[in-house]
């Protein structure tokens, strides 16, 4: 699917880090192997599925390439192991989310617009595809989705996928703006928890 | 996909209506802009792309016309200004409910025999249309449905997607059906909550 | 669809059990006759849809063969009428549920394979499949889904699609991969219910 083995490996670091978010909520509400292996996957594969299923690019990639979902569960298998270490190290864990976070939006908005899709909607599908795993992980043990509630969790994937549609527009090079995109996510989405950006809520709510 | 431009404009307003539902729900629970954006989206839009995945029918109409993310956009950022009047205007805001959940179950219908399911399938999948996006919702912020709780909501819905399946089946124009279903559909819906119709529990439940 | 007229039979009676499954649950939860519907449509038919949507087989055969619905309605009606005999037959429930849980998972993962999926996402999406519907079920009444507390219940849908994928391999007769597919995690499944067998838990969590 991807064009470039940069990408493929960054969608599994992407993978990888979300389905260690999965497990982790697995182990915090106290689910056995099982029910951590599939937040695993939930939270891994949910988002790029979601994407392929609305694209009609079916079987979606994460079911086509057996190492999507091999890396999904090796991220469940290392957290039952090492889910006490894991929690400590919960500033990396947000980095590399913000990581994933990037690479989902850019490729989920790269690959909507190969589709034919419009500049708008292949935003709203990149940052599906980005939130949509962290959305079924927390559906799953019925909470409030964590991009609902935290803020600019979304607005960072939002940027990501708008430099990818205004990149794309000027006609520059796919591998350039797939960085610029990832960076400005990443740096974003960095920088809000860092500094505690907050969102406007309604006025008077 | 319509071939009416009626069709297209009540799609758009039930679009509309659906998403301001999902942008109230979204501020009487304190989110931020993001999560009103992604909840009026999520209204709008998820009966109609949950329609089209199940049809096949992809990219979903939601997602090829940019027009229906932007009308869903608007109504959150309406919702953002003038939450407090809308909240007032609450019966106004239940009467173009009850439109859009005409509307939405008259198209789902249509688009499904076009895709030639068979009738019982097509109400199903119109109904569906019509109360996937307020299910999505409700299930976003973690409560059940309103459609399982507040009962004649989705018989109404089914009355609509009737009329259509038996418009069609006696060879009726396709636009005088529109406009009957959508009516019957409406008119139900209207009376029900004016009458406060309930439905049957199961005996000794 | 199904090769054999057996499968699919085997097909309707997982649908009528999921279905009564979904339907029991509404009633403790006092929903009214739609709601009860609702539920069991969701438990019997979501898990064979969210399949044929992953593997593009669209529409779905749960709406392309209208007797999936009127199976899953069928059982909602019986629901309605007969709650209180059904809730004392609890054990027979509960094995004809694992029956169902066997034949999903089993025709889930053939069908994937059909559709061209490599042994992992086969068997992935043959657990989906037999899971799904009681995950719907679940997730519109806003309770954790029974498989990620229910512990050995996915894995008995694993041994079944594990079976699939291990005959297929070795090139056995499809009739027969399937009865031992349905045998061994219908048998799993039971034993595993009647001998308590619990699945570890993270260490230390």
């Amino acid at each position: 699917m991807d064009v470039l083995p940069l990408g493929l490996w960054l969608d599994f670091l992407g993978t990888f880090v979300f389905a260690i978010s999965g497990a982790l909520v697995a182990v915090r509400r106290g689910l056995d192997i099982f029910g951590i292996l599939v937040l695993s996957v939930a939270a891994g594969l949910a988002g790029g599925m979601i994407r392929d299923m609305l694209l009609g690019a079916t079987p979606p990639t994460a079911l086509e390439d057996p190492r999507y979902l091999l890396t999904a569960l090796a991220a469940g298998v290392c957290v039952f192991f090492g889910h006490r270490l894991l929690e400590r190290l919960n500033k990396p864990v947000m980095v590399l989310d913000a990581l994933g976070l990037g690479v989902f939006a850019v490729s989920g908005c790269q690959k909507s617009l190969l589709f034919g899709l419009d500049p708008l909607p292949a935003i709203l599908l990149g940052v599906l595809t980005a939130v949509g795993g962290g959305a079924t992980r927390d559906l799953l043990v019925v909470e409030i989705p964590r991009v609902l509630r935290e803020e600019v969790y979304a607005l960072a994937a939002t940027v990501g996928a708008t430099i990818v549609v205004a990149g794309t527009a000027l006609g520059l090079s796919e591998v350039w703006i797939a960085v610029a995109g990832v960076v400005a996510a990443f740096g974003f989405r960095v920088i809000s928890v860092w500094r505690g950006w907050r969102a406007p809520r309604a006025p008077g709510s």
